[in-house]
């Protein structure tokens, strides 16, 4: 890919060659200095169009490669990761006052989450910089999505998680053979220790907003939400929100194409925060343009996921929210646990806590100026499998009963 | 869909009209008169090519609609079964001494099982027959399948689970808002309390083996083994087998394939079964044409969803894997334990001990005469997730560290 044009520093606007940085801008430090991946887009002009992508045939987030920042296609892992189904939900649309409702199920993705999106590229920069192990800190999902894309690619990925992480997460990693480190502390203390050992042992860095590449990967849900619907996007797109990557490479994906001229308006982006774990809310409530200001919480949640006190891609999800004029909301964990439920009853998609996160900031916004008569999506990043305890919380028992046609009648 | 014919019975070959007829051949009884749906099939070959799948614009197992038994595809949910990913793992062939590995990773469906592609149409067929309430007797995989497409259709399902299932398991089905009742009994008291508040309450009947919708479905992953390899289906297909309808399936499927002359060749099928629940393999074994003989056992095995003694579809099974020259092997626990991790570091696919039976299989087999040099696909009939603690067996413990660079130096 020819395209790539340099490495921009979110906050100072220093350009950097991606050849020459790996993680953040020097000046600016590790969390006001997140990067942005730029492209030669006056070329990109002529190249792309709303055809090429299915033209490459690939049903994946492959088919984006004319705007990914990779090298060589030979080093795409045969895994399908993106393209993943947009499913229509009429009946549903119309309960909420909606002219439309899609839900985008990243559930359905090699590891079951959005962050395979991030690992697949992120995998091929190792290979491409000669880096033959990959290390992150992660909650869960971007380490199992980090350790399958190793794993699949061949090379050895170091994982250090915080002691809460779900087991069903932590035995994927073992699965896949990734070494792995539980951490006596917080998620914040994993991912400071990831990026001290990085640096230490010459790994490539996969953690959250640390690697400019992440947010790239990520972007490929918006390409697909547009292109899914015909280049008409929705008017609104409701997604959890934990470090601020995901949602920030949501809005880039769509401000991409709106550049390209691949789609004429940009979605509103509402990113969904737990009530406990809300400092990028905090931070959006503040902002009125000018530098991002934001303080750290002590984070807690039932969606782990999204349970980040110290978010790294502040800056970039506060900034690219208000271009397009999208929101912040908090909803409780009974809101997000209650969401799991109507969810999977009305669409027969089973979201894990932060998958639903979503979905209860949209039933939450319902009847609003903000969606009446609008269109909406809504992302599911992970798959309620990766934490059937916390689903389990919501639900009854079953009814126990002998083996008898009498004992049935007596409980219908 | 107006080619739908008949069910005929497997063993008494006494064609019925499928109007009249729910469940299994009322001369053979339940197990020995399991049911065939025939179609016109002198029709069909005028107006089935290998184009017309591609030609309905579905990348999912409806593309297949015309070669399935519904009435109305506007039944049809929006969620995205089948069709799922076949991946070529070249290196790994070689290892083998294949000339190519393929694996078929089904447990990319909704709810994360083959079991699905049964599921999404007998949730169609409730619906043709206007019978809002489906129920099965299950624990695992064919529950949480039905209970799932169950809740995307409005219909509601009747789980019988027996006593000792897995709280997680039993879980699933309840987020899916399903009535789930825990029989004081085993899983084959579960199966006829079913079958009897089936009949007598007049609930559509998903049990296996009793459905003949079931194995349509399950064909499906056949037609797509061989159309996503451009008509030239592997040789060798594995799979694992429990009751023995998805290996009917994919058997049924090659033949109709081979039938509308759509491939030219049709696959072996071998059929894996656990050691310590493997009558369908010892059924196989003594069946020399003819009427097939079989014993029930008290199985017990890791892998659950194939761990079944008193198989429902074995009469199919054995019929359908010696017409194609296939046959059954038996794998240990420790083996198909062992081919889940070997799996998933191989190739990223990280399956449930059932899922992973098939690769098992074929590491048994390796340098076989049956497999040299030939191509082979492993379909992966589970998600890893949906069993996190047999893999666990596996895979030992994270490393518990303070967050230093000390702590991690030690560990390497």
């Amino acid at each position: 890919m020819g395209t790539l044009r340099s490495l921009r520093c979110i906050s100072c606007g220093t350009e950097y060659d991606p050849a020459k940085l790996d993680y953040t801008c020097p000046a600016c430090g590790p969390r006001r200095g997140t990067l942005e991946v730029l492209y030669d887009e006056a070329t990109l002009r002529h190249t792309v169009t709303r055809d090429s992508f299915a033209a490459t045939g690939r049903a994946s987030m492959w088919r984006y490669e004319a705007l990914l920042p990779i090298d060589d296609v030979r080093h795409v892992q045969p895994l399908r990761v993106g393209w993943t189904p947009l499913y229509a939900f009429p009946t549903l649309a119309d309960e909420f006052g909606l002219a439309g409702l899609y839900v985008k199920d990243d559930g359905q993705n090699p590891t079951a989450s959005y962050k395979d999106r991030a690992s697949s590229l992120v995998v091929i920069k190792a290979q491409e910089k000669r880096r033959p192990i990959v290390t992150c800190a992660s909650t869960g999902n971007a380490a199992s999505s980090l350790a399958g894309f190793s794993a699949a690619a061949g090379l050895q990925a170091v994982i250090f998680v915080p002691q809460r992480a779900p087991e069903a997460k932590v035995a994927q990693l073992l699965v896949y053979g990734a070494k792995v480190f539980s951490v006596r502390g917080s998620y914040d203390d994993a991912y400071d220790l990831a990026a001290e050992a990085a640096d230490a042992f010459g790994w490539y860095n996969r953690s959250a907003a640390m690697n400019p590449y992440l947010v790239e990967g990520k972007k490929t849900g918006a390409f697909e939400l547009a292109e899914q619907l015909n280049w008409q996007p929705p008017d609104v797109v409701f997604v959890g929100v934990g470090d601020g990557s995901v949602v920030s490479g949501l809005c880039k994906g769509f401000e991409e194409f709106a550049r390209l001229g691949l789609i004429e308006r940009i979605p509103r982006v509402i990113g969904v925060q737990a009530e406990g774990s809300s400092p990028i809310a905090s931070a959006f409530s503040a902002f009125h343009g000018g530098r991002v200001e934001y303080d750290d919480v002590d984070a807690h949640s039932v969606a782990d996921s999204i349970c980040v006190g110290k978010p790294r891609d502040v800056v970039k999800a506060v900034t690219y929210v208000a271009r397009n004029g999208g929101s912040f909301v908090t909803v409780k964990d009974d809101e997000i646990l209650d969401a799991i439920l109507a969810l999977a009853r009305s669409t027969g998609v089973f979201a894990e806590p932060a998958g639903a996160a979503s979905y209860a900031g949209l039933r939450k916004m319902a009847r609003t100026a903000t969606l009446e008569g609008k269109t909406a999506a809504v992302v599911v990043t992970g798959s309620g499998l990766k934490d059937v305890a916390s689903a389990r919380q919501r639900v009854g028992a079953p009814i126990v009963i002998d083996p008898t046609i009498k004992e049935i009648e007596r409980h219908l």
